[in-house]
């Protein structure tokens, strides 16, 4: 077992850490880490407020988890831990994970660091060898941890989709339209209801910027010590609509070398099973599920496939306007795969690579 | 004064097009025409079921109209108006509409002859020119009158959008995603609520191929007698949201001539006063409303700006995956623009270019 | 093993019935009934529609059942089975259940025969000494067979609360206001998105009549053959709201006996495991859930509580302008307890008590 | 015309304020105050943030107001103007309000002072005598001002309502349900929509305890100096749902003399349109319009009804339950009536009444 701990753990993120890590095989919860406001409370006085739990999730948290001391965040001591994972701004992630990842690694759910050059954005399955990339980032950085950050949960769904597509036929470019969910804005700064009851909103700050530069560098190589960005154009529209959860997205994409929609079919079903058959215990039994019904995927429908772990595929059919195109939609879970439950699936890969061991 | 038929008075279209015709200056709705099961009833008595009046729009219709005997669309005499507005499904339509156009001019909302040869779909200040397909239609069909319906709900706010740009730059490509109101479905059929809540259903049946084809021959060259279509791909995912009224549309367009932001938001407000200015009074004062604020536009916010006949326009931005590429989101009211009234705006650019008068 | 047959088998109730009987311990799915339609076709081909199967249930049907052959309702021979569970509509229940109860048990959704004297609405837990009238219907009518039916999906949670403050202390007035999701109103003529977004629709047809009715019936006595109908005032609204599932209901109570809040608590605590010791399979750990966070219950958070099958209670308060008052909140689920699911426990009741049984 | 201020204009309800004054035939808008941190601004970069302008209404302001500076609340002097506007938090309101109603009359929508012995809750058309006590007030605290605060929005529907029936038939009880709109949120600490879709949130806190203490002030008897509370008893349950603007209530009332459903419409129909004429300029035609449609009132459909001052009454029925029982729905717009425009109509009935002029 190794010894983790959570960063920002009464927050929601951290209570999908919370829900991610509770009776996980490899890892156990071994510290709850927030602000001075709430350090020295029992997890379940920190996450109270006026006598009602703040516990924002569907499963609750085990009563052993709810007993435990949060503590201070500024005197967590990493060597007390065997890695840590952290769900907070960007801003403070900026100024805590170098000094947390000085001495054990950090795996992150926050954009601080996604777009260094010595910083991998992995997605389990799909860029494991960016991995490598951790040891030229301890090296350069004099680092005996390091940082590992998710994608953006909106990157995460497309890239999954891409990869197989990516490595049988190239792809030129890609065309996204996102219908978000309005959990992925979060609790603070959320969605008001009064915005978004019967409309869309047709834009989410620096959302478009984030998918373009990190679909690229997922897909990109690793080579001689950098990652080297797939080179496809990207283009992205980010609206939200009045879902709760799941993202779906219309992509369009144009490849390097024809394929018809059997083929990208058949190359999305040979990929899906892979991740799974190396063992970790968050992996989807497939990463990604094609559908055929053409009213699919829906979030409401698709979101919780493979408990929320799945890319969902559907209308997959050829674009005759693009050269070589496919388009299709798909569902991915932002809350699940696109966070907290993401983020424990990169620790098991990194685990399994050994980057992530008892020192 | 023309005197117009209204046929489908008492359903939803019916009753947009009873709002729309209402104290209209150049029409007077002369009659009421539904199925054998209405007829010889009053409107009000037509429309009441279990003691309760299904009118289904926000403002009310007149007195004078509630009390109109409605009458048997099978007896209906073309010969007794001088135009007749249908809002009928479109099976029926094909058999109907012929009837009614060999003695006078049918403006319709149904699909049934979009895609003939002889037959335009005409959108005002678009492609007025695309009338003289009426001349060719008369001859070989041998008709006195005609038939011109208006495009598909999602297709109309594109093709506006579109139109300056087209003109201006020339367009290769263009990619749209859709996020369409639950009202562009009626009543009959139409979206749960059970199916949408949380919900996005990314599929809406024949709209992507309607609004393929649309496009492309309402851009379209009218030349000797026949309307040779534009020759842009078209690419589009048509999907529904949970809003009641407003299609919003995720618009990607490789350009033939490189063009800034700030020229295709110079063609755009040159373009938005020119149909007004020829004095049709369903127009709006501009037909395209450019919004600066990068969060807009927004179904709820937007739909009805100049009582839901403008294209709302915002977040131009440039598209660097694409060759001269330039992209943008747009609302278009989908039961005002995109139907009834948008029917009474052809007919009043027929009456004024002299195709539809008292014979 | 009983053998059991469901009518209806292609609808909504049907499919519930179907995945609440699907794996059942005591009963068997032996038999699948509808409309000639459907006769003949396997379970998946008939509820397909071009292409798309209408399958409305979050959880899958067994391959076995997808296979079985739909047979044509008219020819049903209740003799084949050992009970039959009916999932249709009032009008076609009232011809229909009679011939199928001169031979054998019908368990019923419908409301056809809920207000005859000679029969029983049984809600386990609350009044099982009902079932005694099945003797008085199977005498009167001649029957070997008989119908009991569940009560509308409002009137159960409603009742499952009042039912241990009823036996503590009496209830001499019951004011009930309905916040009810829109599956209870189906999929044919169900609530359409367009009537709901941004909306309450504060009548819902017949359903008030129900409640009043229902609710003295079933907490009345039974007594010499007879169920003499409790005497409280009932008084409701009923109102649907943008929620896909749960009802959510504001009762006011004025009790005979004064009662504290804490007695009331205490009173349902009581209840609450006394259904579930008696060992049916789909009884409910507990037949009522007390919350004591005052935000709560929530449908969407608290409507699967315990498989759907619990009546979730909460800001049980005073209520001062009421004798004896007391107020609480109360979520149930209406397509689970409140149909299929709950008409399948009241089958496991009667056999328990023996009047469902192989013949 | 009299020179009003606006204190909290940045904000929504200040908002609100400006559109309900601006063109008003007997206030103009003279000063516009918020907190120190938009003073010296133009109104239109006080409220705009990041390049875009938070202007939360569905009209604009006139460009001359967008053009006034915002002034310093902290030095607001109350001499310079003739009355005071107050959109402000209920704490902030109890500290400043005294301070300027010392010179200056101000009508406030904070709850801070209503429960004062000696400050009166307007509703003009429903309580006008209360005005009087004013003159208590001003005596009692030596101020050449006053404060007025106007009802929770939840309590002006209700009592607007109750009024010709407490007045014609007398009222023992009345027991409420609310379905509450999410702008009554306002937009600080706003309901979020990841907690309201598919969802009803049955607890507003201290909201019931609003409507029952509020009701019963408004609808007492001035006497003597002070106002005597009405007797009835009130049972409130607040919740809220999924609906953007309009408050709709089911209400259940036990009068003290029998009335039939029709001799209380004669009683609301005779009621509405008494306020209108006695000239104020914000008042509705009828200040309760009765619906006969039994689907009716619905807030989406019902709220706008005369600019959203009317309060809108549906399915008036006889409650058997309850003695002399008469129960009805009712839909009230929460920010207009309920909120700044409700605000206005008072400071116009105490223009009349002479409570405010110019120095």
């Amino acid at each position: 077992m190794l010894e983790a701990a959570i960063v920002g753990a009464t927050g929601v993120v951290g209570q999908q850490f919370i829900l991610a890590l509770q009776g996980h095989p490899w890892f156990r919860i071994s510290g709850l880490y927030a602000t001075k406001r709430s350090a020295g409370k029992k997890y379940r006085d920190a996450i109270t407020e006026g006598g009602v739990m703040r516990w924002y999730q569907d499963e609750p948290a085990k009563d052993e988890i709810m007993e435990m001391k949060v503590r201070d965040v500024e005197k967590l001591d990493p060597r007390d831990y065997d890695l840590i994972f952290t769900g907070i701004e960007s801003e403070f992630a900026r100024e805590l994970e170098p000094r947390l990842a000085k001495r054990r690694p950090v795996i992150s759910t926050a954009s601080a660091f996604r777009y260094e050059d010595d910083v991998p954005i992995l997605i389990p399955g799909v860029n494991d060898a960016h991995a490598r990339l951790i040891e030229v980032q301890r090296e350069r950085r004099g680092w005996d941890g390091f940082i590992v950050p998710i994608p953006n949960c909106t990157t995460t769904g497309l890239v999954v989709s891409m990869k197989p597509i990516y490595d049988s036929f190239g792809i030129e470019l890609v065309i996204m339209t996102s219908m978000q969910a309005v959990s992925g804005a979060g609790r603070r700064g959320g969605v008001l209801a009064l915005d978004i009851i019967d409309n869309v909103i047709p834009y989410i700050p620096k959302e478009e910027e984030k998918v373009e530069a990190e679909s690229r560098k997922i897909l990109g190589k690793y080579e001689g010590g950098r990652i080297i960005p797939a080179e496809f154009g990207v283009s992205c529209t980010c609206t939200r609509v009045n879902v709760r959860d799941g993202h779906t997205e219309a992509v369009y994409l144009s490849l390097k070398k024809r394929a018809s929609v059997d083929e990208v079919k058949e190359a999305m079903r040979e990929f899906a099973p892979k991740l799974y058959s190396i063992g970790l215990p968050s992996a989807p039994r497939e990463t990604i599920v094609v559908l055929e019904d053409e009213a699919r995927p829906q979030p409401r429908l698709d979101r919780d496939t493979q408990g929320g772990m799945a890319t969902v595929v559907g209308r997959i059919r050829e674009d005759k306007a693009l050269k070589n195109g496919i388009k299709y939609v798909l569902v991915s879970h932002n809350t699940k795969m696109g966070a907290a439950k993401g983020a424990v699936l990169v620790a098991e890969l990194l685990s399994k690579l050994g980057y992530i061991k008892r020192p």
